[in-house]
C-alpha cells in the first residue's frame, strides 16, 4: 500500500497505537483471565480446557474474504480483512477476525509483514512478525525431528526396509535459504548416517503446517501426523509417521502450538492468528481450530484464504470447510482499480493514469471469479479497496459494471479509516446474508475421481477446457488408488496470477488446457497436491535483504522492521 | 538418580506437585506483575526496563555448585544446586537459583531431564524440557538466519571476497541429528546457491549461545554477535557479523531470548533458568545475565557449571567470572560414594558392594578438585550427595578424610527430602564465607600468550606435566597474534571423564601431557577454545530414543517424558 499519500508508516501507526491489555481484550467474548495462556501483556493463547468446552457453543456466521487473481499492484486483502472486522463492531455487531500467522523467512528477506496494513492492522505487530508465540519454532521442531527419527532409522538397521533413495520428508528451516534447497546429508563415514539426498522446505511448506491448520483437536492432530507419509520402502509401499511409532512424540512438541493466539486490532477487535500454510503446496488457510473456536466466540468471524479466489478460496471452500465443518455464509472479493487495469493489460509504471478501457477488459478477472463464488451457492460482495489514484470516472465505471452484472459492491478505505472505511461492506454483507439464500454445495464430490476432481477445478474454477496428465503424474494417480487415496481432496498447486497454469496469462484467459506434472500426496493433511509446474518450497534472499536495515535498541525496540 | 529404592518418579513427584503462581513467586524477590512478561501461568520472563533498573542495587553472595570428573554412577550436581537453594530459603535466608536451560536434543534421544531430580526439581519440568519460553528457538533462528545471509552474500557477487571452502559458520538444529554433521549445500545448478561443504551442530553447541550467555545485556550482545568470526576472505583474513551488516538483524531476533526466565522449585524458590552452552566448545554455564540479575534479587544465589571442577568451575572463573565481573563467594564440589569407588578402579556393575579401598584411591580426585579451587583463592564445601546403598563405614571413611584435608563437608539428601536435605551444607557454606578470606584471583592473566594460558590450566587445574602443540595449533597461534586475539581467556574442549585429556584415566591422573589438536576462535563470545581431540557438536540419536515412549493425552498432559 506505498502508493498512499499519508505521511505515516505502518509500524509508525501500529507503535502509536495503543493496545489494550490482551486480558480484556478476552472479556469482550466472555473469556476470562483463566481461560488464557498469557504471553506478555498484549498476547494469549486459549487453553485447552477451555477449546474443549467451546466446541459444543452455537457456532456465529463466517465470512470469507478472497480476492482477484494477486497482481504487482496489489489488492490489500489482509487490510480490508482486519478492517472488515473492525467495521462490524463499529456497528454494532460482536465480531471477530482469524487469520494467518506470517513466516520468518519473508520478513527477515522482502520488507513487508503480514498483519495488515494503516490503520487496519493486527498488534504486536513486531511480536506476531518475529517469534510470536513459537508456533512456527515448534513446527519447524516437529518436522526436523521426524527427519532426524528416519535417518536415525537408516543408520540403525533399517528394520523398515525404507529406500534412502525415496525417502519424500525433507527437513524444514523457518527461513529463506536458497542453499538448502537440494542438499546432501550423512557424508563423513559411517558413523555419520547413511548418506543420501535430501532438502529443506521454509516452515510454512511443511505438511506438518498443513495438518495443524486442518486439525480440529490435539486428537485429530495426532491422527493426521500418524498418517503422514515419509518414505517408500524397497517395495515401493508408503512408510508412515505410525509405522515409525512417533506420532506421539510430535503431537507433544506440538501441544501448545495447536492452541489459537488471541491479539487484537489497532480497534480491539480480538482476532485470533494461528497457522499459515503455503497457498500452493498446502491449501493457504489459517488453521481450522482458530476460525471453529472465533466462530463460538463471535456472531461474526472474518476470515481469509490465500492468493486469489481461484487457488485460496477454492482450497477453502473444497478442503477446509469440507474438513471442519465450516459452512461459510458470504464472501467477499477484494479488487482494486489498479490491480483490474493491469489485469487489463496496463503496465505498473501507468497505473497512476485513468484508463476506462483497460479497466473495462480487467472486469473479466473478478467477474470469473464472482461467477465461482455463485457457482458454490454462496452470496458474495464485491470489496474495492480504494487507492487515492482511482478516478471518479474509474471508480463509477467499476460501479455501474457491478450494477449490470447484479453483484452488491462496497468501496472500502479501511487502509486510511480503519474499521470507519468498511462500514458499507458491512452493512452490504449483511443485507446479502439476510436476503440471499445461501445454498453452499462444494463443485465435486469426495468419491469422484481424482483426474475428475481436477477437471472440475479447472473447468468451474479457472474457465480452461482441459487438463492434461503427465505420464508420471497417471503412473501415479494408480498407485494412489492401491494405496487407497483416490478419495480425498486435491490441492492445487498453480501460479497465483493467472486463472490458468501460465502466469502471463492476465485478465480471463480462455481455452486453455491446465498440465498437471506430478502429484505429492499429503496423507497426513488430507490432499492429494497437483503440481501444474515447479512450485518453489524454499525462497531465496534478494540482494539486499531486509534484515540489513533491521536492527533493536538497548530497550528491545525493533527497528528497519518494515 | 535412578538407584534410588524411592516408589515415585521424577517426572511423578513434579507432576504431584502444586506450583504457585509465578506472580506470587516473584513477589518473594521484591517484583511486580508489570515487571514480568508472563507465558502462561508458572513461567515469566523478567523485563527489560527491570533488568536495567536492577544493574544498579548491591549484589548478594554467589555459591557455584561444581563436582568432580562425572561417571556413569552420576553425581546428581543439578539435584544438590536445586536442592540447596531451598536448603537456604529454609534457614531463613533469601536464596535464589540460577542454572542452565536444556535441550531438546538430548530430551527426544535419551531419558533424563535437566531440571534436579526427586524433591529437588525445578518446575513446570514439562515445558522446561519443550520449548519452554522459545530462547532456543530463537537462536537456532539467528544461527541460521546468519547462514541463510552468508550463502546470499556468496550467491549475490561475494562482494566480501568469502572463500566458500573457508566459512567458518555452521547450521544449527536443536535435536540430534547425526545425518547433518557433514553435508554439501548449494546443489542444483547456479540459481539454487553456490556449492560448498557445510555442518550443523546442536543449538546449544552455536556460538551465538555462547554470546548470550557472556552478554550482560542487549547492547553488549550486539556488539558481541558484530564481532563473531564467519569466514575468512580469498587473502585469509577474518570475515565478521560486522562486515555483513546483520548485527542488527540477529540481535532483534534475540531481543527476548535474551531476558532471563523466572520458574520455581517444587519448594517454591525463585529459579531463573536461562541460556545453556556446551561445556567443552564452550564454557558451559548460565547466563551471566541470569546470575547478575538472580544477585541482584536475593541474598544467596546458587549456580552451576556444567561437567567437573577441571571444565566447569575453571571456566566459569576465567571466563564467566572475569568478562561478567562475578566474584563468587564459596564453592560446592559435589561427589558420590559411588562415583569415587568408580574414581578407585571399581566397575559400574559392583558398585552396589562396600568397598573402603577402592573408595579411599577414589579421594585423589576429589582431592585435586580442592585443591584447584582453592588455588583460585576460593573457601570450598564438600557436598556428599548420598545414595541409599552408601554403607556407614564409607560415609564414615569419607568424613575421616574431609577431616584430615581440613576441608568441609555436609551429607546432603535433597533427592529424597527437598531442602530439608541439604540445610547442613547450607550451613556450612555460611560458616566458611564468615570465617574464610575469599582472595578469589584467576590464575592466569589475559596478557599471558595462548600457550601459557593453556599451559597454566593444565598444569595447576588438571595437574598436568606439559603441553604439546600440534603443528597446525601453532600456525593458528601466529594468525591470532596477527589478528589482535591473543589477549583473549582460553576455552578447554577436554574429556569431561578424566584430569587429563583420556578419558580412561580415572581417579587422579598425573605426568601426563595434553596435545592441542587445533583451536577454534570464538571471537563474538570472547574466547579461543582449545581443542584436545574430537569434540562432537551434534550428538546422534540412540537405536530406541526417548522419542518413541512421548505421547501426550487430548488435554495436552505430556507422557513418557522421563
Amino acid at each position: 500500500m506505498a502508493m498512499k499519500t499519508t505521511v505515516k508508516s505502518d509500524i509508525e501507526i501500529a507503535q502509536a497505537s495503543k493496545m489494550k491489555p490482551i486480558v480484556e481484550i478476552a472479556k469482550k467474548i466472555e473469556l476470562e483471565e483463566e481461560d488464557l495462556e498469557l504471553f506478555g501483556k498484549y498476547k494469549a493463547k486459549i487453553s485447552s480446557k477451555t477449546l474443549a468446552k467451546l466446541k459444543t457453543k452455537d457456532s456465529g456466521k463466517i465470512i470469507l474474504v478472497t480476492a482477484i487473481n494477486p497482481t504487482p499492484a496489489g489488492e490489500g486483502k489482509s487490510t480490508v480483512t482486519v478492517g472488515l472486522a473492525d467495521a462490524f463492531n463499529r456497528i454494532g455487531k460482536k465480531a471477530m477476525l482469524a487469520i494467518r500467522e506470517p513466516s520468518l523467512g519473508p520478513t527477515m528477506g522482502i520488507k513487508g509483514g503480514a498483519t495488515g496494513g494503516g490503520y487496519a492492522q493486527v498488534l504486536p505487530m513486531e511480536d506476531i512478525n518475529l517469534h510470536f508465540t513459537g508456533d512456527l519454532h515448534a513446527i519447524t521442531t516437529a518436522n526436523n525431528a521426524l527427519a532426524a527419527l528416519i535417518d536415525n532409522h537408516l543408520q540403525q538397521g533399517n528394520e523398515l526396509n525404507i529406500d534412502p533413495r525415496r525417502i519424500v520428508w525433507k527437513r524444514a528451516v523457518d527461513l529463506n535459504d536458497r542453499a538448502l534447497r537440494k542438499v546432501v546429508i550423512g557424508l563423513g563415514g559411517p558413523l555419520q548416517g547413511v548418506p543420501r539426498e535430501d532438502g529443506f522446505d521454509i516452515t510454512v511448506a511443511s505438511e506438518i503446517m498443513a495438518v495443524l491448520c486442518l486439525a480440529t483437536d490435539l486428537t485429530d492432530l495426532k491422527q493426521r501426523l500418524s498418517r503422514i507419509v515419509v518414505a517408500y520402502n524397497y517395495n515401493k509401499e508408503p512408510v508412515t509417521v505410525s509405522s515409525l511409532g512417533v506420532e506421539g512424540a510430535l503431537a507433544l512438541l506440538l501441544k501448545d502450538a495447536v492452541k489459537p493466539n488471541l491479539v487484537q486490532t489497532i480497534e480491539h477487535t480480538p482476532a485470533l492468528i494461528h497457522g499459515g500454510p503455503f497457498a500452493n503446496i498446502a491449501h493457504g488457510c489459517n488453521s481450522a481450530i482458530a476460525t471453529l473456536t472465533a466462530s463460538k466466540l463471535a456472531d461474526y468471524v472474518v476470515t481469509e484464504a490465500g492468493f486469489g479466489a481461484d487457488l485460496g478460496a477454492e482450497k477453502f471452500l473444497h478442503i477446509k470447510s469440507r474438513s471442519a465443518g465450516i459452512r461459510p455464509e458470504a464472501v467477499v472479493i477484494v479488487a482494486t482499480i489498479r490491480a483490474l487495469k493491469m489485469h487489463g493489460g496496463v503496465p505498473k509504471t501507468e497505473l497512476v493514469n485513468e484508463n476506462i478501457p483497460a479497466l473495462t477488459l480487467g472486469f473479466a478477472n473478478l467477474q470469473k471469479h464472482i461467477e465461482t463464488i455463485r457457482s458454490f451457492g454462496l452470496p458474495v460482495v464485491v470489496a474495492i479497496n480504494k487507492f487515492i489514484t482511482d478516478t471518479d470516472l474509474e471508480v463509477e465505471t467499476l460501479l455501474d459494471w457491478c450494477k449490470r452484472e447484479a453483484v452488491e459492491v462496497a468501496l472500502t478505505e479501511v487502509w486510511e479509516k480503519g474499521g470507519e472505511g468498511g462500514v458499507e461492506l458491512a452493512e452490504k454483507l449483511l443485507s446479502v446474508i439476510e436476503k440471499e439464500e445461501n445454498k453452499f454445495e462444494p463443485l465435486y464430490d469426495l468419491s469422484d475421481s481424482i483426474e475428475n476432481k481436477v477437471k472440475t477445478i479447472v473447468q468451474k474454477v479457472y474457465g480452461g477446457k482441459d487438463v492434461e496428465f503427465s505420464s508420471k503424474a497417471r503412473k501415479q494417480l494408480q498407485d494412489f488408488e492401491k494405496f487407497g487415496w483416490s478419495n480425498l481432496p486435491v490441492c492445487m498447486a498453480k501460479s497465483q496470477y493467472s486463472l490458468s497454469d501460465d502466469p502471463s496469462k492476465l485478465g480471463r484467459p480462455t481455452d486453455f488446457t491446465v498440465t498437471i506434472r506430478e502429484f505429492k500426496p499429503s496423507i497426513g493433511a488430507g490432499f492429494i497436491v497437483a503440481l501444474t509446474g515447479e512450485i518453489m518450497t524454499m525462497p531465496g534472499l534478494p540482494k539486499k535483504p531486509a534484515a540489513l536495515n533491521m536492527d533493536v535498541d538497548e530497550n528491545g525496540n525493533a527497528a528497519g522492521l518494515f
